[in-house]
């Protein structure tokens, strides 16, 4: 049985971890409390820093982020770690050393490291993702640190709910992993070229500026003008991104490449500048609020997507009602257009049948 | 100026090669003539075999592709290839000789190849994807093929519309990698081990057969009982899959590995035989049917989704409305939850607000 709402909430403010963690649970199970919850803590979020970290399978994010957070709490600073990332040491795809070095942290109540399951979530994780953000946020924690595996747009939704998203890449990566970068050049604020001791750093490092010059930080001046023929999709997306919000003639931010040897800590004290460096950019100019408004209204059409469904589902639209179209339309019996028109009209009362 | 729908619909079924071309951007464009043309030719649907074939970059999978493709046409099945994976050749990721190799379809009318952009979709990549395979059935390819790079729900979901999943694997390739064949176990109706003439083919083919006893296919009689703990996610997904309408004693698919060397040819005809045996078995006992239906259900969901969507918006809720309420909800004025069940309310008229 949960507690009481409103001491749940009280506890989980106070950073108590027991009520945190039942409170991640409620959020991935999807239970009604956990939105109750979520809108009694919501008015003590906002102070917490979001930083996302993302980049390929075996870039070493798991280690840099455990760096990080060892680094933020040296200064004292509250941390939660949310590790998205079915490669991840966190969600059990690690060896034996990695699970001993996070076990580092045991005990430090300054310090709270949850996993997101990453199955069965069917779309759903950005938005779990983000709840125990704000979660974390309200628990009074001030650097939230949100690791994704940068492969999938899942992956880049994830981390874009961010206030900064770091992208890790290595040396000597292959072609076709390479050609998954472009997706990360157009999101990342920073970037860490990590294991830079490994043969290749400089090439990646010019491959990195190569690609910045070709896909300009959303903040530039100058995003729509080398945009051309088939990037019409990117310029769309620029024109939505938190960037192009910036006022025109402030200081642009250009993504800083950060090279690091995550094991033996090497470059983190970089890392952690640069990142608060962004971080100061971001609040002047009311930047992180312009950035902040575009992630919510992302969010308020993904939040609005979902209710839209379930009072449907409610309003008689429910499995059987789908299995039973399903299977009409498979036969050939039912033109699925005209269902869905149908059906919507249906929905939405008041409106006239198509 | 599009031509008239009834006419171009005409010349879509008879495969003309450049009405099924504007079609297709017609689709990628979201233009709404691109859904009153699928109406037209949906009753010429059905009859094609649609094939995913899906695996991490690096696995050959375009090669595949094309080899595949290239089987079909000398059997003179007319063949569709839809290309929806940014590591392919098809959509501008490769080599001159991986194009140059492509073009030796040019000229044939009983090939039709078409990438898609996997670009600026933002989730509808897989609706996309579904639309352009129902248009190539109409168009009256046999064999429709859908290549697709592996690694995240996106594309996940774009397979799983097709009739036969063929996941593709390479001896050698990184735990990180090996770390994302969990996901794509679970979907493969045939296993293909490619580059098979690389060390450690043994290897990855026990990794398969050892995880395939973990993860039983759906349609096995014994996917309930060995699942347990964190499973769960993955067994409700089972319950929904198409394999759980198997009839009860019905006999079970066993996804075969098959090795093959793409580059040369080798072991084509035993994954063509393969893909056959498993069409004649999903055709017996009207399995394709149910695999089907469960499709048109997912579809169906998601269309009636975006559906609600375009409706809400017409209704007012449109991106400047979003741009305010987020904006109050970023700066702590507005809890979102609130707002989403009033707009909701307000959307839903006729029921009382909550």
């Amino acid at each position: 049985m949960p507690p009481p709402i409103e001491n749940w909430a009280e506890r989980v403010c106070s950073g108590d971890v027991l009520a945190i963690s039942r409170a991640i649970t409620a959020i991935e199970n999807h239970q009604p409390e956990a939105e109750e919850l979520l809108r009694v803590v919501f008015p003590k979020t906002g102070k917490a820093y979001l930083t996302g970290i993302t980049g390929a399978p075996g870039t070493g994010k798991s280690t840099l982020v455990d760096r990080l957070a060892a680094f933020y709490r040296r200064q004292e600073e509250a941390v939660g770690v949310i590790a998205v990332d079915p490669t991840s040491p966190y969600t059990g795809g690690a060896i034996l050393g990695d699970r001993i070095r996070m076990q580092g942290h045991a005990g430090d109540a300054g310090m709270f490291i949850r996993s997101m399951a990453t199955r069965g979530f069917l779309g759903g994780l950005a938005r779990a993702t983000a709840e125990v953000a704000l979660l974390l946020d309200a628990a009074g924690k001030d650097q939230v640190l949100i690791e994704t595996v940068g492969v999938g747009q899942d992956e880049v939704d994830i981390v874009r709910l961010a206030d900064c998203v770091v992208v890790v890449m290595v040396p000597g990566m292959g072609d076709d992993i390479q050609n998954m970068k472009a997706g990360l050049m157009e999101i990342g604020d920073i970037f860490v070229l990590n294991k830079s001791d490994r043969e290749g750093a400089d090439r990646v490092e010019q491959e990195i500026r190569g690609l910045q010059s070709l896909s300009p930080h959303p903040s530039g001046p100058s995003s729509q003008t080398v945009l051309k023929g088939h990037d019409f999709s990117r310029a769309e997306s620029n024109a939505q991104s938190p960037g192009a919000l910036a006022p025109e003639g402030s200081i642009d931010w250009t993504p800083p490449v950060i090279r690091t040897i995550a094991t033996t800590g090497e470059g983190l004290p970089a890392l952690a500048a640069a990142i608060n460096e962004m971080e100061a950019w971001l609040r002047s100019e009311k930047r992180l609020e312009a950035r902040r408004t575009q992630h919510w209204k992302r969010r308020l059409d993904a939040m609005l997507r979902t209710e839209l469904m379930r009072r449907a589902r409610s309003n008689g639209f429910d499995a059987s009602v789908l299995q039973f179209h399903a299977a009409r339309i498979a036969s050939g019996h039912q033109d699925p257009w005209q269902l869905v028109a149908q059906l919507t009209t249906q929905l939405f009362q008041g409106e006239k049948p198509a």
